[in-house]
């Protein structure tokens, strides 16, 4: 059997439909869209009916959608804009954040001008909503809230709602690192009240490269990328005119068959989890598996034996493409930060399965083959 | 005849072999480069191959090299940089620098604890080498200098050499902003001794979205992006593999036919200069047109007549693409800063024409034969 890819949630691959709405813009129209003359205004209104479709599906007004480089620089925007010019002085995040999102945090609370701190976590990995209140009912500072809406790597799905009302109640600002979630749910952001949203493309077969940040009309922020007047002053650089029509034509893909896709990846997730218990009775699943959970993401730990250690490397050689921890941070080899934060117990190899819709039956019935033969 | 496309210094088309090059990424190659397994590892190969090609190109360690969104973006990573890591607190920059430099000054000088000033401008619009020796001599505080290599709206080539030495003796550090001639000529930086500089892929005939910052080997930075582990720790967010393959393409491929490409360049400036001369004898020419200055562009004063004033919008209509000032700060009617700054008289019309290898004598005759109709 050729390459099994159980990796989408480091990237996916490029929608061959995205690629052929990109090329025209990697050929034909090449414009500087910040240009006056009409070449430039074609690269120009590519750019805004992108900016349209995106903000229809977000279901937010054009102007409140921002083109980046990726959901790590829009992370690093809403993070140093709630500081800068919002006047956030606090900021409360998890040990689970993604660490675009906790090194960033990190960051910016090297002095004592602004704090941080971290939310408790329920023993399922979710946010103990509780000590979220107790935080902001008690922090005299302006806070900034910043939690991914699903888990990168157990999948755990947030109450954002739930977040959200409680960010309200007390005044604080609200971030969410939606790069999980944007183009595998619909999201309304009429009913979900949020001040920054991130978003990345590679996360839902668009290019790599390409990412969002919603930011709520109500707010007057500064750029992060400063220089000349793109994005309406938002994020100066030449805009990666194929990037940004790549994104929204992912998205429209993405939220065009959500339901058939989600509901057939829902299926192989809950197949795998199902044959794996059969034929390893020994795995146990982190996070809140099979409850408010993305349906993309199956983290699995599996029992350290001689063979397990070596687990990633077997399924590396067998063609099995998945991840220890995230893409991000594999490269070293400190293990995952997330399955720490959970208290999980240090002899389990963990392995995550992340789904996609080009994942088929066959290639995870072949995958727990291989599993049951490494174990 | 079809559109003339004489704005190369605002962006360049993307040449087909760059495109060839990265398209491998764009479908079958889709890997995160920063996971561990084999699938991965081809995309991780194919970044750091683009990478050593870059550093050999500047004659630097591929450890020098940094891959970012763009120009701006590395401008922005340098500035911060030099302040917060390496102890600047006092700037010295030129009023006809790109905004991406002029403007991110301006953002971390905002209070007293770091300030700029500007340095002097000869008539012809090069810097007063006198006037930077004194500003450097005299300021007590650790100075960054940031000067561009190339001027983006009059050509004008920096001293570089000389700039560097008056850092070097003055123990200023030297960032040069390199977007409009990395690609243009070659830069050896085993001569010419900077800390920084920064360039931009698709001012080269590369994609959009991708740029690199060198950063030299003595300095120790930390990220400006910051999030995951990429790029060393030096820029976060999952990388732009297709952008990063096509930048060092399009390096390669500038490179391979400099000679030829730019004494057909030149020969194409010198001949619009010289017919233009003849055919509107009342044009004069911005900055060290003819002598210290891109081969790639030419910048012209019209003069203000009831129908020059509409000259960018009719050139327009006959479908030649040209701009007023630079292209990230056109959509604006404020004029250019750079025309400004040398104290063109205000009543002149000055156009920008910006020359690649795909343009041709009869581009450029038709060109005249348009505007002399104009005028």
């Amino acid at each position: 059997m050729e390459k099994i890819y159980l990796d989408n949630a480091a990237t996916t691959c490029l929608d061959k439909e995205v690629l052929d709405a990109m090329l025209p813009y990697m050929t034909t129209y090449f414009g500087n869209p910040s240009s006056v003359y009409s070449y430039g205004r074609e690269t120009r209104l590519a750019v805004e009916t992108a900016r349209k479709t995106v903000a229809r599906h977000l279901n937010v007004k054009p102007g409140e959608i921002f083109f980046t480089s990726g959901g790590t620089e829009s992370n690093n925007t809403a993070i140093s804009a709630a500081i800068r010019d919002l006047g956030c002085t606090h900021i409360i995040t998890a040990a689970i954040e993604h660490h675009a999102v906790l090194h960033t945090v990190e960051h910016y609370c090297d002095g004592n001008t602004v704090s941080h701190s971290l939310v408790k976590l329920l023993p399922d990995g979710h946010i103990d909503l509780k000590d979220l209140e107790q935080q902001l009912a008690s922090q005299e500072r302006k806070c900034l809230v910043t939690l991914m809406h699903a888990n990168n790597e157990i999948g755990n799905l947030l109450a954002i709602n739930a977040v959200s009302a409680l960010c309200r109640k007390y005044g604080a600002v609200f971030h969410s690192d939606c790069v999980q979630t944007v183009g595998h749910y619909p999201i309304d952001l009429q009913r979900i009240d949020v001040d920054f949203i991130s978003a990345s493309g590679h996360k839902f077969h668009g290019p790599k490269g390409s990412g969002i940040l919603y930011v709520n009309g109500n707010l007057q922020i500064k750029p992060f990328i400063i220089g000349g007047g793109q994005e309406r002053n938002m994020r100066a650089g030449t805009e990666n005119v194929y990037g940004i029509v790549g994104f929204a034509k992912a998205l429209d893909l993405a939220m065009s068959h959500y339901e058939k896709d989600a509901a057939n990846i829902k299926e192989l997730k809950q197949y795998m989890a199902t044959e794996l218990q059969k034929r390893i009775p020994s795995v146990t699943f982190n996070g809140d598996a099979f409850g408010s959970c993305l349906y993309t993401v199956l983290s699995v730990s599996f029992p350290q034996t001689e063979r397990s250690e070596m687990l990633l490397f077997n399924l590396d050689i067998h063609n099995i493409c998945v991840s220890g921890g995230s893409a991000c941070s594999s490269g070293a080899s400190q293990g995952s930060h997330v399955i720490a934060a959970l208290n999980t117990p240090s002899d389990l190899v963990p392995v995550r399965f992340s789904f996609s819709r080009y994942n088929t039956t066959e290639e995870i019935d072949h995958t727990i083959d291989t599993l049951a033969a490494l174990i």
